[in-house]
């Protein structure tokens, strides 16, 4: 990949903060936008715009058949068999509480198990929180190893006939660990359980095939992967789907509206009430195109030599702690660390001084953190755009950092 | 209004559709965006895209600040009292299904009766029929005058102390009148209901104060007033928010994630799981800029000349039916209408051969199409941008579809 000829698509990457050259390193947070995109987006406003499915005018068609044709490229890109297992939603978080509330509350009773691990995002633990608190049922954790992956073990021991459903995310935002999710899947398929994949962390960094992995579910957000905020996806298999209730009600869902009750439309519609986020599904159809022009392989090599060469050198700093495994053939791009006497906060400010963002907080995994015993850290996570010299800036503006404060706290 | 100057930031307008120039009528599906709501769009995703609220750097202060400072236009935009009262959302749909879910549930019991009216969205009668199912309540649909307005004796009659919700558009999406909700918010107040206000099509179109109006919620979407799809408001007085339950759970939206259960945030942040819409946020605080720059009671006049000069005008046409009233005071830009024997659907794709860009079908509004015994009508909606010429070329192109179809239909 020529990293620079890309660079070029992101103008937003070419900027001083706080008069330093700008390093973005908050990826896992959320994705810039090449030029491409946002052409698309604009294009969409300035040439196409109408609501979809209820117009007969040319734009209504223009538009219908954009959207559609987006819904396609999201098949395309994960490998979903049906098109109409793709459903268009606000994000991650969106897909996952449809998931819990429409499929969780006619699947799961009182004595019932739902299974996630410790590594989740709050948004793969607090609908499943809330479905338990619902129906009595009971969310249970897989632990992890020491180095920060996934306990195979214990994930064994913990899927089991009680077990209704396994939610567990592909990509782990703190630990940048990829999951096993095929062989979860087998568990959990084992025992009867639907698997449901959190795919916000995954999707935008390496190639997806839901039905290799055979997932039931797999939710992920376009905001992250090139795509504007706003829109993210949803797939499910056909057969879950059918079973599934819609959670939101409104037009374009239904089929008919009587006075006293209606009928659903059919798949995908079922599930998308209102006028949906019509420009952000066609413009994270061109994410796709721009996404699969790279290629998702060469997108994953890329980061994985940013990670082989960045890791090893923020390991070498003294009084550095890294979350998850220190071997980079592990981990990914996305790295929480700490700084021995310093906190992630004041880090993370110091670093924003040099020009370099990264994260700072509990990254919506407080249960993971308090797994950890840790307050809160700093995350640096690469994308595509990202260089070696961003990482070496990384490097640097942590050496500066601890030499600034070095006097009073290390 | 200078609506010629106007026009000009609408390059959308500008266009040739089946060889003719463009008039676009259908803006009670969606409006179009002027491009400064465009440039916002842009300059935020070109400088300063990032996550909100999470992260210390640079770019996500920017970006949060941008997001809260839209909320605060908002705010002052519907005259609420509180920004806290503010909740970014999909839309108008996804605003009355949280109520529905979040207070409905907790409110409504057995034997107690929603009601709503004849002429409602579907976003306003299915969230309601969900909960009466889910409940054992009863919904109760205030009737219509021969006109095609709100029956205020049947109001009163069917307002009781049984009512523990009425839910009511502020103006219709077919009927195009306005309807009296400081009146009916004084029937629902004084039998102690709480009063929700479906506002997708009069925020858009007039001055609306929703303290006067004393509306409990407001729920209305961004893409109708010149803002990108996939954002909309949620009002709530801050009393009823704070009772109401959060309906997506996740990220942001908690206070602190423990193993076994959550707490969650304050005001408005309890309900706003996952990364937001935050260019859309922030694009629809661009909207509200460029409409309050207008002036909403100009942009009502206007709209209201335009249905004084194109009502008459439609009514002279034999054969033509207008649903709602005929008196141009007392209706709105929004003309459902049909003519004797042309099935509404050939009239809408005759009228766009001719360039002029109109809706057929049921609106998402079935109950009242079948109250009405009509199967679906033709639906011509103006906006600010539209002229006196947008009107002609309308009428010239039902005149032009009449002769058309008059050797064999009519």
């Amino acid at each position: 990949m020529n990293v620079e000829k890309i660079k070029q698509d992101f103008p937003i990457l070419f900027q001083e903060v706080n008069d330093e050259p700008f390093v973005y390193l908050d990826n896992a947070a959320t994705a810039q936008k090449p030029k491409q995109v946002l052409e698309v987006l604009n294009h969409y406003y300035e040439h196409n715009n109408a609501n979809v499915h209820r117009g007969v005018h040319t734009l209504a068609e223009r538009a219908t058949s954009q959207y559609e044709t987006s819904r396609e490229k999201v098949r395309q890109f994960i490998h979903a068999e049906h098109v109409c297992e793709i459903l268009f939603t606000r994000g991650t978080t969106t897909g996952l509480n449809w998931v819990a509330r429409g499929l969780g509350d006619k699947l799961v009773s009182a004595g019932d198990e739902i299974v996630i691990s410790q590594m989740e995002h709050h948004s793969n633990v607090v609908p499943w929180q809330e479905l338990a608190k619902r129906t009595g049922a009971t969310l249970v954790y897989i632990d992890l190893t020491p180095e920060g992956e996934l306990d195979l073990e214990d994930a064994r021991a913990k899927i089991t006939a009680k077990t209704k459903i396994v939610s567990l995310a592909h990509v782990s935002n703190v630990l940048g660990v990829v999951n096993p999710i095929a062989t979860i899947t087998e568990l959990a398929h084992k025992v009867g359980a639907v698997m449901i994949v959190d795919g916000a962390q995954s999707v935008p960094h390496m190639a997806v095939d839901v039905q290799a992995l055979d997932a039931d579910f797999y939710a992920f957000s376009g905001h992250k992967m090139c795509g504007p905020t706003g829109i993210g996806v949803l797939y499910g298999k056909k057969k879950w789907l059918e079973i599934m209730d819609p959670v939101e009600f409104g037009g374009e869902m239904i089929d008919f509206v009587y006075h006293d009750h209606s009928t659903w439309a059919e798949l995908p519609y079922k599930f998308e009430a209102g006028t949906p986020n019509i420009a952000g599904a066609i413009a994270l159809g061109a994410a796709i195109d721009y996404l699969t022009e790279l290629g998702m392989d060469n997108i994953h090599h890329y980061e994985q030599e940013l990670v082989n060469y960045v890791l090893p050198k923020l390991l070498e700093i003294d009084g550095v702690i890294v979350y998850g495994p220190s071997d980079p053939a592990k981990h990914t791009g996305v790295i929480a660390f700490n700084i021995d006497g310093l906190h992630p906060h004041d880090l993370s400010t110091a670093l924003d001084m040099e020009g370099v963002a990264v994260r700072a907080g509990h990254h919506c995994a407080q249960p993971l953190l308090s797994y950890l015993g840790v307050q809160s850290t700093a995350r640096a996570s690469f994308y595509f755009y990202n260089t070696k010299e961003d990482a070496d800036r990384l490097i640097e503006a942590i050496h500066a950092t601890k030499e600034f404060f070095g006097h009073g706290f290390i």
